[in-house]
């Protein structure tokens, strides 16, 4: 008699389809190394962890792989430090996002060749931050954490509650308490603890540093503090997906908002790896950061020449990017000026004509990020600071049903008239 | 010399990769067959026409062809009356939205088979009207119209502007002048002109037939008006996706929001093409149908076992499903009782309980319709009309981002506290 094979079929399909790739918590500042684990900062110098990944490894993935995946951020899998077992992995049908080729942006503008928009509204909860919570709280389950928590003025709020609800993981999300009514209905309405607390984002955040380290929550993952190495790397599933949308190549160059300036930098890092994996051609990019002039450290000290960003009070309609003190600025002024690219800083009214110009010529509405990435664009074709006879890509990081208010002066239909042909002739549209 | 070949590639790929399968528009009601375009009503019996299909050209189409098109509704053109031809297909990233498994749900609801959510709050503008209009403009384009408008109270007007603003047709979008200002917002930015009536959603409606009939409106489509029977097509798409991502097999039941009811009948319509085109086997299924207590004048005529739907005045949360007068309501009751299936209303308060239902189990967070379909499934089953062992597909056809202020009282923190540990103790978190 045949013998029956020895494993069940389900643990089978749990299995890993690759080993992960990642080897090591890298400081981005010293150097250091230390074994993957819930960490954050390098205990020689105080700087922040990122992932570091066997080169070996990386060369090991294949585009057909990668193609052969699912239609959401997982099939780049074998390039993320988590989730190869589909037992772990955290499925909420985030990514592979639309890349629109905007050819009517692009002749607004001037530029001679393609402009493409990469729309991120359209992930689950509507903002990239579903990226960077996929992978966070894949990492929390293969670390054994119980509950996930985060320090949030909205988005990241929003899309943690969505995804503990997903998986029926309990969630623990703190807010400063004077949040907008809207973006706590967002989050309050999947049922979570949310927490509000009498005091700025500054306040909240310090208070989840504190709270990681009390025995309480030894099995509490915060996403942006104790596995915020994890939790950055979901933004290189931009960079990858763009890779693929263009067909396996990079594009010449790309702008992106910048509130901490991690996601910009995590686009830089996925465009690397690529070329290291042998996935796309060895090639140059520039790289372009936008911020709105109430908060705009990073650009200010990009303008200045210098390394150190100076702390800013936000203020401003763009209130998604509005962090003053922006942890990864640094980071992000080096991967600018490396690439040759530029900064920029837009106002407010800059950034509602942004957010128009993009809607009326690609059907894409935008969060004010959105309408800073654009308003950016602009301003630096007008400088002359940016090639217009370069492929371009622009992330647009999150949905306009967001921030509907920043635009409430666009309300005004064309006309309003009674509902006849007589109304119609005399207000000219028959 | 070898020849060259004497077509152009890019012509090439403007071919339609299939022949249309249309064959004619069938009026609903007696029957009657007429040529297709742009006429919507029978000129014997002034009942309603709908898109006739040659079964040969349904069986053509293979699951492979399917599964090789693009990850939008378009992969099912070979289905589809227009669209065959990537020349004209009006491409906006619609469709392909994520069917999830709601375990949780399930196991509130007292389910023994499981519940999937078809989550149509991903598509571009986050509702079910991005398929319909997908379809209907580029039905426009074919029949040769150069403008496209619409009436509408909200997400269809919005899903026209964007859709107009993505190709760069001209759109007029008629909308009773008292909107909600936030409404009128999500629509104007798209910079399309947007006329507000004063007067009813029935005074629009009325106002846009007459329109139709001007010279000066010869050459613009009607998505809702003229070209209503393309448009209810794109609905279909529904249902093909459903049957695709259960691995081309058909659910035994499914429940979904009636404000015409046309959408329901399209997903009816799908399942039996799919049948007729040899894609999925034969099958069963019953239909669900739901309504708000607001508005249920398809429910009413369910419950009193009659074919005539009493016209309402619509009254509730539920706005987007309140149809008054619904065009389709007869042939929702004759699929739901066809099928053995039944409808049901539910009040604002069970809407709202339906909204947080869904998002604190599965993650989804609904519009007031998914709020109305969760709540009368759940009712269903307390009433024992539906079976809790069969496998049950509920769509959830808009985002809950378009009507926070109908769960303004879910908003409140878990807990507001200082930011400090001694905060976390008395509030009983730490």
């Amino acid at each position: 008699m045949r013998r029956k094979a020895s494993f069940p079929m389900t643990a089978l399909a749990d299995r890993p389809t690759v080993p992960s790739p990642a080897s090591a918590l890298v400081c981005r500042n010293c150097g250091a190394e230390y074994p993957l684990g819930a960490q954050h900062a390098c205990f020689e110098c105080f700087g922040p962890l990122e992932i570091g990944y066997d080169a070996a490894a990386l060369a090991r993935v294949t585009r057909e792989q990668i193609e052969a995946g699912p239609h959401t951020l997982w099939r780049y899998a074998g390039l993320l430090p988590v989730g190869q077992s589909p037992a772990t992995r955290v499925e909420s049908n985030t990514g592979m996002t639309p890349l629109i080729r905007a050819d009517r942006l692009a002749d607004e503008l001037g530029f001679t060749a393609p402009i493409w928009i990469k729309d991120d509204s359209a992930n689950p909860t509507h903002s990239f931050k579903d990226r960077v919570v996929s992978v966070a709280i894949t990492a929390a389950r293969e670390l054994g954490f119980e509950r996930i928590a985060c320090a949030s003025t909205g988005n990241l709020a929003n899309s943690v509650a969505a995804h503990a609800a997903r998986i029926g993981m309990p969630s623990i999300v703190f807010i400063p308490s004077d949040l907008e009514p809207a973006k706590i209905i967002q989050t309050a309405v999947y049922g979570g603890t949310l927490v509000g607390i009498q005091g700025s984002y500054d306040d909240v955040n310090r208070l989840c540093s504190q709270l990681s380290e009390e025995d309480e929550f030894e099995k509490t993952g915060f996403v942006n503090v104790n596995i915020r190495p994890y939790y950055a790397e979901g933004s290189k599933t931009l960079g990858f997906e763009v890779a693929e949308q263009l067909g396996w190549r990079l594009p010449g160059q790309y702008v992106a908002p910048m509130a901490s300036g991690s996601m910009l930098t995590k686009i830089n890092k996925a465009f690397k790896e690529l070329v290291t994996a042998g996935l796309v051609d060895s090639a140059t990019w520039k790289v372009f950061g936008a911020q709105s002039a109430g908060c705009s450290p990073i650009a200010t000290a990009f303008d200045a020449g210098v390394n150190d960003v100076t702390p800013v009070k936000p203020t401003g309609i763009a209130k998604s990017l509005n962090i003053g003190n922006p942890a990864d600025g640094p980071y992000a002024l080096d991967a600018v000026r490396a690439s040759g690219g530029a900064m920029a800083a837009v106002g407010d009214d800059e950034i509602r004509e942004g957010i128009r110009l993009l809607a009326r010529t690609t059907g894409v509405f935008a969060e004010t990020a959105g309408g800073v990435t654009i308003a950016v664009l602009r301003k630096l074709v007008e400088q002359g600071r940016i090639d217009t006879s370069v492929e371009t890509v622009v992330f647009n990081t999150r949905d306009g049903l967001k921030t509907i208010d920043a635009i409430s002066e666009s309300g005004a239909p064309t006309a309003v008239i009674p509902p006849t042909l007589k109304g119609m002739r005399e207000a000219g549209l028959l």
